[in-house]
């Protein structure tokens, strides 16, 4: 048995579907990737010391994350035929969608090679790379051209990919504050087990497809309210009240409606996500930083409390990326994608460890429908 | 317990990961679908009744068939901005990269709408109408683009799906007995329970995603050759061999080499692909017809019979599929897109399936990987 909060059953909660040594969730370590804890990533790396980690087994030291940056660097640039079709995608499409599509046009473009003979994927660590340093260019290309008709440039000097996708996305470079602050979210986002997404990677990987297609599965499972589209609806929720009392009736209001209350709770975790703590400091940060007079911070405080009390339902990693973004003046609709930007590393992690070790993923099903039907020709239907 | 081949451990092999009320496999039933027998159902029926019992749980009546051919034909026309975006993507393409970019892409375009109070999608019954009528359009009309530079003209007045799709590509209206044989074909591949493609767009769906991403994440697993892939690599393989004799010595020769065969073996089946009796008579009659002197068909069997008296494998679905839409002139490279124009009724069966009952598929894995490691500053490393 694997982990699952006690009693859950279905859904494959708590069954084991297979071994891995990228990131331990809830099973009495912590939470660590590689080994490493999440408290110390969070706080002493940046983004793309955790992206090589998970890719490449080890932290890089000072020349091999210069190169790694480089790599990414160079990874950002859109081509032209991507370009045209980002510009075919109306403006009111979900972006989620455009993400998917964008990768999936990229797998048309620079396809994976698969040797065959070996069956083996000699350009794996290259696509990562690509993936991760093209995707910010997707979004923000394909926002400011339905936006404002602008064809933006790619070239930035920002040397992180969430200083990058600000810089992109505000045209302005970010302050120091909001890129370290985009390091920590990133870091925290960056893997998590057996995820919907994760699991969704895996399950394609393991019929030998190419890896544009894993990460385009994982794509269309993370944009589902209940995996990574909840930081969407969290700040939806967040941005219904006006004030901390306002937020304490609504809740009470929905949970007596039995309504699912976005950005808590958690498959695995029991009684807190231990990325919480992290993230809701720097929301309060971010909060004081813009000097915040809607009182997103204070509202969101009110909801984790009422929740807690009412429900013993405690906010998971994507309730205050919510406020936390929001501070950086990103829209709501881009929180997703965010997460995309991070997950890749984890994702691409989990397609090597599968094509390492391969073996297709094929569950049964119980059998609840109806028995040996006599067939019926058409004239007597 | 549920069923798998015995013996065999891992890729959650015999694991039930759900109730399901639409197909039995190997499980004491024979190959039903909704309680049908699947020899009834490929004797009897048109591909679109197959489709609609998967998708409204009953067999068709004349009317209601009549109907449902209607709206799929009103369903194969390409948006403008998803013919642009097809003529972008490259000639050497990987036809199945093409489907799942173009299923992405209308989902951009014609975005499926999610009740949230409720947790409902009024729309999914149309947009399962839409995408298989729409699947052979965007295979067709990419294909002639990019090989006469002629966009062709998605107006037929071929009813069936499979006479549709054979008109678009050969430009000429297909003979009747190869509008039959594309009827058996989908309807053998329409279904298969919780195979790879299917159980991730049920993995997508548990999020509630919507179905474009389902369906996008279903091609992606797909394509790969130990899943749908395997019906084009088996093609390459029969097309190695010039008579039986090289082909027995063949694959003596690359069973030795411990090569997997493609088109052979299965998760569930013991001793037999029910399906594999039906298709290889229509391989056979399908051989006749175009008076085959290349001996595909006999090179097959040859190739069968050293995989059963060596190793007690059989040929699954995949295998005569291959020679069979050889013999109708179709480019060995859209054999799995053909898998999608079928499987897309069952899988989207299943996303109705999951969504009338859902609950996230997170599973757990086994943690193999180092314990707590100290974290090491970037100056020591
Ligand atoms: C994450 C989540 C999908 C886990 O689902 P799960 O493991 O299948 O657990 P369940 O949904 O069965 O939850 C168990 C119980 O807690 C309740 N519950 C769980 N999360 C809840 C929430 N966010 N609001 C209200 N009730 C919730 C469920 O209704 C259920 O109650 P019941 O036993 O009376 O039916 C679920 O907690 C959820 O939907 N959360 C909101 C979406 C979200 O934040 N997702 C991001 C996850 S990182
Ligand atoms: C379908 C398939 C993926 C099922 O895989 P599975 O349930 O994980 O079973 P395994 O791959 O572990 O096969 C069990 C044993 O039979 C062997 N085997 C299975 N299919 C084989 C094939 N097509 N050619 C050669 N050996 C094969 C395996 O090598 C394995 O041998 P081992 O125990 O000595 O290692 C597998 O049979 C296969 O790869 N077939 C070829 C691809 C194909 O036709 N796919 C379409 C399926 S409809």
């Amino acid at each position: 048995m694997g982990e699952a909060a006690k009693g859950k059953v279905g859904g494959l909660a708590g069954v084991v579907a297979g071994k891995s040594a990228i990131c331990t969730v809830g099973t009495g370590h912590g939470l660590n990737y590689r080994g490493y804890d999440i408290y110390d990533l969070a706080r002493e790396c940046e983004f793309e010391e955790v992206a090589y980690l998970l890719l490449r087994d080890e932290l890089p030291n000072k020349s091999q994350l210069a190169e790694f940056k480089q790599e990414l660097k160079a990874a950002r640039a859109l081509p032209k035929e991507l370009k045209e079709a980002l510009k075919l995608l109306p403006k009111n499409a979900h972006p989620m969608d455009i993400m998917r599509t964008g990768c999936s046009v990229l797998g048309c473009l620079e396809q994976e090679n698969l040797d065959v003979l070996k069956m083996q994927f000699p350009d794996q660590q290259k696509i990562a790379v690509r993936l991760l340093g093209i995707f910010p260019s997707i979004l923000t290309f394909w926002h400011h051209y339905h936006h404002s008709g602008k064809e933006i440039s790619t070239d930035s000097t920002q040397d992180s990919i969430g200083g990058y996708f600000l810089e992109l996305l505000h045209q302005t470079p970010p302050k120091d504050l909001w890129v370290k602050a985009m390091h920590v979210s990133l870091i925290l986002y960056a893997e998590h087990e057996f995820n919907a997404s994760t699991f969704t990677s895996r399950v394609i990987t393991a019929t030998m497809s190419d890896v544009y297609s894993a990460i385009t599965g994982a794509i269309g499972a993370l944009r589902g309210p209940l995996h990574g589209g909840a930081n969407e609806a969290a700040m939806d929720l967040i941005a219904e009240f006006k004030t901390p009392q306002e937020a304490i009736d609504g809740i009470h209001k929905k949970l007596s409606n039995k309504d699912k209350i976005m950005g808590f709770g958690h498959r695995v975790y029991v009684t807190a996500d231990p990325r919480n703590v992290v993230i809701k400091e720097w929301s309060r940060k971010l909060s004081d930083d813009v000097k915040d007079t809607k009182g997103l911070y204070p509202i969101s405080e009110a909801i984790e409390k009422v929740m807690w009390d009412e429900k013993k339902l405690f906010p998971n990693l994507d309730f205050y990326s919510a406020s936390a973004y929001h501070f950086m003046g990103i829209p709501t609709s881009y929180f997703t994608p965010i997460f995309i930007f991070s997950r890749t590393a984890g994702w691409i992690a989990h397609v090597f460890e599968q094509r390492a070790n391969n073996k297709l993923i094929r569950p049964s099903s119980e059998y609840i429908g109806p028995e040996n039907r006599e067939f019926v020709p058409m004239d007597k239907r």
